[in-house]
């Protein structure tokens, strides 16, 4: 039994869709940032870093989405969420979550998170005003360069379209227009309508 | 043949490292950022982000460390560099990984790369101020709770351990005195005198 520590609204819903898709037998805790729940000495005993998501595992507890991803991917092979046998095809989707983690979320997480990086109110105004820039920037690679259609690796469903998924959803919050992105669009209409994605919704709902 | 593109003194060091490790059949090339070749033509047909690293492999070319590195022992593993056989063990490999990618790289870009996420020379300059403070913060998670020695995951050498020393190769430049973090010292002074970390250093200095 896997258990998921999330957050509505975070990219701990990549995760929890991925679960979901691999008929995992699992369970989700919520962890309420507006009480500071993720600073609290109970859940950093769990995970160190004071953020979601982690997983517990019957071995221990893993942090950082892409490599809970490729885990849940590896643990079931059955689900088909990752080119598990072909190690070149496995780095692109790696690549592909490492650039949504280290780039694209990084990018976002200026919007409310500047006092990782700064001090200053100005600054964190002047990174808020940035986030458009950034955000579009990176989508428009993605759509240009990245997105093979109909899902991100081509005709394979993999652990990268419901991390896409997930980021993409910041993007009206973000100021900026998905549509100007049509195979982004797309993607994220397609995965709106996936049970998993839906199931995810539902139990984050509860 | 692998061909690894990098600059000197950035992450593209660690893939550097591992394709030593592995014993792979690789050449290298030199990008120059003093005169902005990442944002030339030629190395944006090569790798569209205008970043260093790039691993052009014969099925095509990977980018983001973390995907790189994990692609590298798994193509060469008799070389022993990743547990492959053990999902845990491995995703605690990528999970580590991607904190250096997502978290700690990203804090010490703030330094010269505030211009990616704002656009005053007073963020700029705020970010910078920030730089020993988060970099010291993420060093002390890696001695506290990350680096269980000798080795990163303990006594099996992996593809952490030339991540780690290529970002801890900045912790100087960044004032922060790695002897704040005997682990991570050590870990440091044991890298540097390792055959393969000798090997790339010549081969960036040719």
């Amino acid at each position: 039994m896997l258990k998921l520590y999330y957050t509505p609204g975070t990219c701990a819903l990549a995760s929890h869709i991925v679960l979901a898709e691999a008929g995992a037998d699992y369970s989700v805790e919520k962890i309420d940032f507006k009480t500071g729940q993720q600073s609290s000495p109970g859940y950093l005993a769990i995970n160190p870093k004071g953020r979601v998501p982690a997983l517990v595992t019957e071995r221990g507890i893993l942090t950082e989405t892409p490599a809970m991803l490729a885990y849940i991917a590896q643990m079931f092979p059955q689900a088909g969420l990752a080119p598990l046998d072909d190690a070149f095809a496995f780095a692109e989707v790696q690549s592909f979550n490492s650039y949504l983690c280290s780039t694209v979320h990084i990018a976002h997480a200026h919007k409310m998170r500047g006092h990782r990086w700064a001090n200053e109110e100005s600054s964190f105004a002047d990174m808020k005003r940035k986030i458009p820039e950034t955000m579009r920037a990176s989508f428009s690679l993605i759509e240009q360069k990245m997105l093979r259609g109909p899902w991100v690796m081509g005709e394979q469903y993999t652990i990268c379209d419901p991390y896409l998924f997930t980021i993409a959803q910041w993007l009206e919050g973000d100021s900026v227009d998905i549509n100007a992105f049509p195979k982004v669009a797309e993607h994220f209409r397609r995965m709106s309508e996936r049970v998993a994605v839906k199931k995810a919704f539902a139990e984050q709902a509860a």
